[in-house]
């Protein structure tokens, strides 16, 4: 069954953000929006790239109310040591969050097992902890910080908006369509 | 099991396209680039913006190499009727699939059971069969044809070159990464 | 185990009838009689005509205190646009259904799992919601509507005297029988 | 899963015809149309009015190249003396099958188990033991024969016309519709 | 396990009675005697003249108080039928049993499944509904009333007076023996 | 399943037989009919004088082409002893079948497991190994021993003349009915 | 599991005592030391040798305060005949217990299942239908009953002195043997 | 189901046997007759007692072709040390076999397996491997070797005289009987 | 699963110490830390080697309040002996414990089940029973107890002072480690 | 069952050694022997203390023919990094191991699963891949490598020499024992 529009499973974790290890639970992810970005492994490659991506992006993010967290399957230990020897993971002000245990991984169906990895996935959550958009890729592929907060703009939107959809390519500001029986089959 | 880097399952269904109805399998999209794009219902209201957004971008589509296939739970006789009537929908010249007997739906995890819909699922497929890149949301919120085009390209480039990799955001054009032992911890 | 003489199990699905969308259950058959009747898709070939035929019909099927459901896998939103664009559909004054989930296809066994569309299928159901007599066809073949307003006729009459059976070929005002031991061995 | 289009499962079983016993099977009804009709019990009230009304159109049956079944789970014994003893039933002319070891009934779904006896159900089957079209009604119900006939010369004239469909209350002669691209969401 | 001395299982049928049908249960046969007799079917060879053997016998079971049931996995309508137009079963007062949903043939192990009939059986069961005795033969072999009739009696006998029992061949006032530890070994 | 018209299961045991010890298996009930004649133990009541009964009519059993077996579940040293001891027994120039493991007595199922005895059961088995007729009797109610003889022979007659049937209380000589179309119903 | 130190499992069965039938069950081997020696069969070879030898010995086992129980799978009425006929089974004074059933022979694990008789087997069991030694035979090989008396009294012995054991060959009123911490190794 | 005349199961272990270690399997047992004697445990009271019996009565055990086995659970090592240090076990001149694993003492059901130690348990073992005798005492009473030396005797004799049984309390030289169809019933 | 950082499973047994036969249960480890040693079996020979190195150790394991139980899948019978005719062995102070059962062999999993003896191996538990460390060796390889004096001081370092670590090779006295965020990736 | 004297189970996975990643099989630890060595995560505290130990007795391990492999559920990045920046694992000349699939952990059963880290377990395994030896801790108490080296040498001169055993604290040079029958119980 598709993960979307349902609830985050329970988790318990440890993650290192702004110099203290913390847990993380999926009552964290409750009251705000969350935006969950997974990650192959520390230290390699295009991960540093993505996390420096996000943490450009990260004031936007703050000011749409929503938190951002990194998982990987490592240990918040290597995650400490991380943000400090990488110029890029540096710059990140938001939890970077350790699944040695895979009990993240396998939630939201990103692990590959014979691996012990995460694929590239990103999942926008909204404060009641219900999945509202997944983006998984192949490792290879990086993906881009500004669609997501565009899709996390759109989410908020929606649901602050109940009767209103956003038509493809919407963007904050953009006009929305209001689905009524009128427009069946109209557009 | 995620359903990144598995081959598509097989299947056997309708679609409308110029003007004709066709059979499409999972053969069908072997041999060049695929994006199946999975929408809810036909005559609906996001789904009209986001057809003809697929429709405006499809000439890159198509120098890409790639071809671009609209799915809904829908028949193909409501597709026909769908393209004649939306101005929107009528820009098409991709093919419209049905998949009435939910056979696509399930086989990517997209179908609401209790609807008989499909959530906006897209999905980048490489010639082989093998899906590279999953994009899944909640139907309220609609998605951006032109991020589908640069994870395409960033999936075809990456195939095309297997020593490298895409960093964030990368579009065509930009700079890769060349994964090495001496890079490890290092960017 | 036959379908005759069991309860309708419970379903829940929109409809499009005069003009709006409406909400069709188990309970909405309950208190009058219906006839339900199964059609393989909207936008087809036949089935405008058993339509047709059903609207031409209907205001006996009103004077005898039934109401006409027409239904098929489409959605209700496929239902209204074929009611605007078919000359024959557009004289439908009763609720066209929509089953895209198959819940009703399945519970009266007229689906064609490998299509995902329903046989040609109609349903006699008293005001209690018991199914009284099913009609199936192969889907080339098309249905009369007079048959089914016979059989409508015949079982009112029937639950209204309890008493009684109709004979063959009853038409409304035709003689019925009343069993009673002296008949046994003698017609 | 619904019978139609399905094999007649096998059986072998007594009837009596023309003054004679004889065994029918599957295969007796292979290479011609049959119309096989049950009825719960002979020597009851509404069967031999059905019986009479097949009598009646027998020849019409005939001159289609069908024949015709009348099935009950009394044995071949009873249905000699019905016929004998039954002004009505003593006009048929084709075989009166016995089904005591209810096998029959139970391959047609017709069967009310605590009863032991079978509803009233008629199956237009087509030269390769293919069932075409279905029937049930309640008991007091009874069919008319006139629309076993029609719905038999609809299945005849669409196996002999693959192209084609009868539309709604096809009688012989009329015209029928053959489906094409053109016609879809325009009838 | 033996049906010997366990209770009659609980039924529900029809029977033809002194011109009237009545309902028979399991515990219709509780507060007298009873004999069953099974009989293959209505309308065939040796089951008449059963019947009438039972029939002239019929004043000294009712003298022995008990009842005598005729039972087939005909119908009662075909009962009913049998009594009127066979002069020997005209001669029954005793009620004819129709169990066409063969639970009496396979409570007491007499039904041919292949064949939906019942071998010739014979029951005789006592006022609390316990099968004291029980007879069983292929149905090219009749029975001999009389035999029954001395069963009965001797069921009767060794039920009124617990302590004897009825040596080989006894027939109705012929003396009995009353076990004792005496006896043992000395006859 | 009835017994009736299935074959002897296998079974090995030991007998006295005319001074002797045999052995008797279902091979040996093969090639000439057999009277099997269960009784719930050596040395008690009912048992000798139904022995005595059987000893008197053997001489017709033997002319009959009939082998008589006694079947307890005591051993075949019981068996000696009794034919010794007892006037009655002693008479008995057929096998006395010893069944201490119960084997018999469960294949005929007469056994009454909480007595590790068996019933009074009586069958005729023709030279197949075929049961033709069981008759078994709650042990206060002993059986005659003219009626078994009465059965054997309608069972031979039957059997000799494939086409006919025996009607009620057929005695050797007796007249008996060829089964046919034109006696159905007529008898 | 071995059945020492076990409680004799429930049954219950006759047998023939001093001119009379008695019940015997699990409760009538409680309050006294019992022995219980099953034989084979009745009017057999060892058998008797057997019981004769208990019964030469019965003084020692009443003056012991013991009952002895003579078990075969035979009837309490072979048992009586066996006692009437065989000079040497007369001699006993002790109950002849019945077991045709088998229960008791299944309970102790004696059972010969093709045969339906018992291995020789003794126990010795005390007051609280403990069963303390077990002894079983082939059937070629008989019993000494003075080995049984020895095994009693060496039982009882232990259990009315429960610190001592009593060493190998121990006969009343020999030296035996208090376990303590000082022997062990030392004997 | 009972240990006699059934086949030794399959073991390996080790045993101290005349100041070496040797390796004991069910192939050892073959070609003589054995004799098991299973004890609770090694250095304890009753156990030196009976095997310094087994030790007294060896050379009759050897004229008689037999060889003895001494079993406990304890391990080689232990019965070495026994051996060498207890004066009544240093008599012993046949094997000590340990049973560490637990094998032979679940084969010959005499484990407690809440202690991991044996019954008191001798086995009578043909030159086939076959049990012919078992004797099984709870661990507070002792055995007397005179006995099972009689049961080896005993066993023997019938073994090399088939048609012969041995009386109760045979001993070597005594009378035995030769069952035969005259002494049914007259012992 | 691992054992560490679980409870010691129930287990009741027999030991020798100090010249006494005691009970050891799970309950007897509580209170107070706990060093099992497993060993093969008694009277061996790397075993009294290993027996001797605990006793010369003991005073050190008692100043650290601890209690030291060699083990053997042997009974204590044997330890007795052991301990009285082994020199090295009879230096043992603490309990020597059996195991004939295999109870502790298995809950601690170094059971070779087809010798029945076990693996040399040792636990420390705290006085919580909880097992701290583990330590297993193939039977030829002897263990040092001054290693295990080791592991036991570390581990009642680290309960004392729960902040702390030992570092590699830590003896008592030598400086430990403080976890803190501050160490991570700086050791 | 207990690891010891098994195989080590398939595995594959990546290391860093000497500066480069190398992929480490269950076929690698074959040929000459091996030592793992488990600890809960890269970058901790007692870690780095445990592989400098290690590293500072390499030489010893290599003059022994011995490779040494360091084990964590971390990836083969982390550990690059780790040697990079702790000058303690900076030392370790031998490979440093990844196993974030967590084969290897739950192959030597160390894994926390709670935790996805492993307990530090040390094994040491013969040149035909079996393991010999195990040692696991709880992870607040660290291992000394002198013992993993003197168990290491044990190992090797019991395989090298197969006829002696290694007394307790044995150290290379020191004197083995010879098992032989005349030792039992003399040590």
């Amino acid at each position: 069954m598709s993960l979307i529009n349902t609830q985050v499973q329970p988790f318990k974790t440890q993650a290192f953000h702004n110099g203290k290890f913390i847990t993380v639970t999926e009552e964290s992810l409750k009251g705000k929006w969350s935006v969950l970005i997974f990650m192959p492994a520390a230290f390699t490659f295009n991960c540093p790239t993505e996390i420096e991506d996000a943490a450009d992006n990260y004031a936007a993010f703050q000011a749409a109310g929503a938190e951002v967290y990194i998982v990987t399957t490592d240990t918040h230990f290597s995650h400490k040591v991380w943000h400090e020897t990488s110029p890029a993971v540096g710059k990140a002000k938001f939890p970077l969050v350790g699944d040695p245990a895979h009990v993240l991984s396998k939630a939201f169906d990103v692990l590959i097992p014979e691996d012990g990895l995460a694929y590239r996935g990103t999942f926008v959550i909204n404060p009641d902890g219900v999945i509202k958009t997944a983006e998984i890729h192949s490792n290879e592929i990086a993906r881009d910080v500004a669609e997501t907060l565009r899709k996390l703009k759109a989410a908020q939107y929606t649901a602050a908006n109940p009767g209103q959809v956003c038509p493809a390519k919407w963007k904050e500001g953009a006009k929305t369509l209001t689905p009524s029986l009128d427009l069946v089959g109209k557009i």
